[in-house]
């Protein structure tokens, strides 16, 4: 029997990934007036800054925000003016201010696997801007726990059910990343339900988990997060 | 008796707050070069652009980071050039990076207190910084556990220690800062050992709490937290 299933909640419960990527194609239409390295160019250097600024920036739209700005400095040797800047520091702030959209299905399929299950989102972040998408998103009631992470590896899993005192093998996880939800969780014992999003962040592509690992199952919707859940009970029971 | 003993972290276990003065002292400097308002009008006008942001950024060294390029570009009209704004990345960055330095006495008295009571860090900011200064500090094995909070307010303070299962007349909570650590402890009904830091960000200013209050006592610094505790079983006990 699983006992606790975890919910994603970027691009799970709501979209998010779509919003980055917007930004990312606005930032090189305005990098894009100073320089000509190709669309291609300009985005890699971008990804190259966050991925640069990870490890001391740490996930979200503040730290997108701030790498914008540092490769848009650099990519144009210093001639991007202060107004453009500010258009940069603007598209940071939308990404903050962007209303919750949940995703089809999912207030549903989360109020119907909570009757039967404790349940629990486990998130990555920025504190503050995870914390306020739980609130728009309506679904906090239903949660017992908020675990907002800095980072999804199977260690802080490991400490979450440990603080639920539930073994890895009575665990279920939700999610659209195959790095951050479902590796991690199935490295420890757990299940696996994946459910891909249309669009996926470069940095979340890199894993080594099999979909074909036999406590993993890929659905196309929130629809099937019912049947996906009974057949782990049905495996482990 | 106190059960449960809680810790802020920035400018009670470590120093902070200085390391934001200095920022706030280079980028005066930096917007000096192309502005006459004197130094106090700069300051205000960082302090306002970072007020305005709270709501939207959250507390920390990558919200400070994104108000000082914004309130540069507002305050020299558009003038600034890249390099500068650059400097001012740095800047941020240079808050995220700073080593971090324990005051002085507080190892010891944590792990006095650790002793003979379960306590808890409570620290307010963004969640990557606030984890690399608690696994740098070398205390976090003390901790029973680690909330890192968006807000501290008595809604939060709650949250906690029913977690914990304790009552809040059983609780004390150890911090420089009155409007954060002090008033809302106080406001539920448990203890306050509020510990002056030798300077404190404005917003931290803005408090009602009376440190005449009976359940509030302060101190000089780490040495007197053994003592304070004592106190205030002793009043329960």
């Amino acid at each position: 029997m699983i006992e606790l299933v975890g919910f994603d909640g970027d691009d799970t419960l709501w979209h998010s990934e779509g919003y980055y990527q917007h930004a990312g194609v606005e930032f090189e239409r305005i990098v894009g007036q100073y320089i000509d390295v190709g669309d291609a160019g300009v985005r890699a250097r971008l990804n190259a800054a966050e991925r640069r600024n990870l490890a001391l920036f740490g996930y979200g739209a503040k730290s997108m925000a701030l790498s914008m700005v540092e490769a848009a400095i650099e990519l144009t040797d210093g001639r991007i003016s202060a107004a453009d800047i500010h258009r940069i520091i603007a598209l940071g702030k939308s990404l903050l201010e962007h209303p919750v959209e949940l995703l089809p299905g999912i207030a549903a399929a989360v109020a119907a696997v909570a009757a039967h299950h404790r349940i629990v989102l486990i998130t990555k972040g920025d504190l503050f801007h995870q914390e306020r998408k739980v609130e728009q998103s309506g679904l906090a009631d239903l949660f017992q726990r908020i675990e907002i992470v800095s980072e999804k590896d199977s260690r802080r899993y490991a400490q979450v059910l440990a603080e639920f005192e539930v073994q890895p093998s009575r665990f279920a996880m939700v999610g659209n990343s195959l790095r951050s939800d479902i590796e991690p969780v199935i490295e420890l014992g757990g299940w696996g339900i994946h459910m891909p999003y249309h669009v996926t962040w470069e940095h979340e592509l890199e894993h080594n988990v099999d979909v074909a690992h036999p406590r993993v199952q890929t659905i196309a919707g929130a629809e099937g997060i019912v049947v996906a859940l009974d057949r782990c009970s049905g495996a482990t029971g």
